[in-house]
């Protein structure tokens, strides 16, 4: 596999896309290289976006499912017509290694749910595609077509999360964000970091605080990168200075992103995102979370089912090629935690935005 | 300047010391390659005592005192007796002498108050050296006595700290530190690490969760490793699982050390502290504070007069060997923060254990 790396100078402004169909295979952007490479991987098998997915090379919910559908794809890339078998035979055989495929994908990452929706978007697709009097190779090309369609409506989800969010700040206010839930971790835009790039393009001025994130710093090499990049007024802090800055009253908002909401308004989100809350909470600030529907996954009740990933000592010890801990010391790595629900000021979705009660509001927002 | 290694083999246990005065010269431990590297850096001017102070191969409010103290010696090593002048006139250069150096000291990092004691201490002891019929040798003999026993009673201090500290756990509790105010930011036992190794000694099965506190990671690297070396039960977590942790109900009590205690009782520490009082209050957990009394500053009315360090943007953005946020981009760096009396449970002295209302109970203390 040879990688592309496109030159990155300083001061050079614009997007960056994080999942790129070239139209025979995923190039994908490196997350994991950011911010000093910009380097794209040429993905040209499902097992590629398996290990990409499960090391982390592209992260953020909407991007792990664009990225997983064309996954899919790409494991079937190589399924010919088997001329002995009637048409139909060929589409039920397909169906399954879909199915096959999208399991197996299903297996790389435990807590973000868009993954799920999107591997279930597609199985659901092929039981529709097998009762239509379709070749072998149509089918496997609506199948592509409906990954293009997942990464096109991501795009489109994410203005509409931007304008509501926007609606809610106004000129001149301070925003922390935890994490990266921005265009990196989606098609364009991201949704926490949507409304900062309309401000942006409708010259409203906001402060943005961006927490670094251990371990993993995506808050520094991702969220403070892009928006640097799009000429957003940014500040990178420690996540353990989000409670002094606070304090100094230069926070008027806290918006984060989601892995999950629960049907009771519970937000799984990366590790961190609770303290956060609570300490907005404490400081009496809003605290937002922003997401397409496909993240709310009215099936799980409550936060205390979403299952929470757990992940190697070796990201907290030594993650960025030193080791800064004594060797053999035990560590907790959980790479989520959940914000319950009281802690929620409202979630922000394409459809408009949702406050308490919420099991009740959400449930509301489906049936629309 | 030649400095000497120790071999640490994994596995072996044992107290590491900060300071070790030599005879001739300071020998200090250089904290910023633990815990990879156990280097002891010989020191024999007050330049160098400065030097290490101001870029934390010497940190803790204790250990810098002592380092500090032994520097003023250092600055007056090479004074000689003036044989032109009397006795008394030698006398009065010397504390001259010393009032510079202890001038030019107290320069070094500005927030830790336990510095300004030991050098004020000392300037005092000059005052009435002055008046006492001895040689210029002699009175430079006393002040290299006097940071011995600064040095001396700050192990004795911790002592007792941890002993009052160990009589507010219980065998078998969890109990999170941010920092490290351990053995090794003092002469011996640290402060809020004191009662674990008290609680060692005695059979006592505490469950410590050390924050690895960004950005210079001392939980990671040296409250992490002193407590591993010593046997005690330690979890490293990154700063931002604080609030998962306590949540999960693993957390029973907070106790952390602190740079200077205001009259009123708000406390500055090492970044992050505050964000762990408020999650701790939010959680029902008490908050303890740990410290000698010569952390304790009558004459600070409230931590708002308290000048908080900040420190550069490459402690954030390059603190791990790879740069890990863009080339540009503004970084917010204090280094301590206030955390308000009223998120103090209690004040853990050598003399005892303080609760509100804090002005008048601390007042007390100094009147005792």
């Amino acid at each position: 596999m040879t990688s592309t790396t496109d030159t990155h100078s300083e001061g050079q402004r614009g997007w960056l896309q994080s999942v790129r169909w070239n139209g025979e295979q995923l190039d994908l952007l490196d997350q994991r290289l950011l911010p000093e490479e910009i380097v794209y991987l040429p993905l040209d098998s499902v097992h590629g976006v398996w290990e990409a997915i499960r090391s982390m090379k592209v992260r953020g919910a909407p991007a792990i499912a664009i990225a997983a559908a064309y996954g899919v794809f790409l494991g079937l890339k190589d399924s010919v017509e088997d001329g002995a078998i009637s048409r139909e035979a060929n589409r039920r055989r397909l169906a399954g290694e879909v199915a096959k495929q999208a399991d197996y994908l299903a297996t790389s990452r435990p807590t973000a749910v868009n993954l799920f929706w999107a591997l279930d978007r597609l199985k659901r697709l092929t039981q529709k595609l097998v009762q239509m009097d379709i070749s072998h190779n149509e089918m496997k090309q609506a199948i592509l077509t409906e990954a293009i369609q997942i990464q096109a409506e991501d795009e489109e989800t994410n203005r509409r999360i931007g304008e509501f969010a926007l609606e809610l700040f106004e000129d001149g206010m301070g925003v922390l964000t935890h994490c990266n839930a921005g265009g990196l971790a989606t098609a364009k835009y991201g949704t926490a970091l949507a409304p900062f790039y309309l401000a942006q393009e409708q010259g409203i001025s906001l402060k943005v605080f961006a927490d670094e994130t251990r371990p993993v710093l995506q808050g520094a090499r991702l969220t403070a990168f892009e928006l640097q990049q799009a000429g957003v007024d940014v500040t990178l802090i420690c996540d353990n200075m989000a409670g002094a800055v606070m304090k100094k009253g230069w926070v008027q908002a806290v918006i984060v992103g989601t892995d999950r909401v629960a049907a009771n308004g519970d937000v799984a989100n990366k590790i961190g995102t609770y303290s956060v809350a609570v300490l907005a909470k404490a400081h009496g600030i809003p605290f937002y979370v922003a997401c397409p529907m496909s993240t709310i996954d009215l099936g799980t009740a409550t936060g205390e089912e979403i299952p929470i990933e757990e992940r190697g000592e070796e990201e907290v010890t030594q993650s960025f090629g030193k080791r800064t801990a004594p060797q053999g010391v035990k560590v907790y790595n959980p790479a989520f935690d959940v914000t319950p629900n009281d802690y929620v000021t409202a979630i922000i979705t394409e459809k408009g935005v949702v406050k308490a009660p919420f099991t009740e509001n959400l449930a509301k927002l489906f049936e629309e």
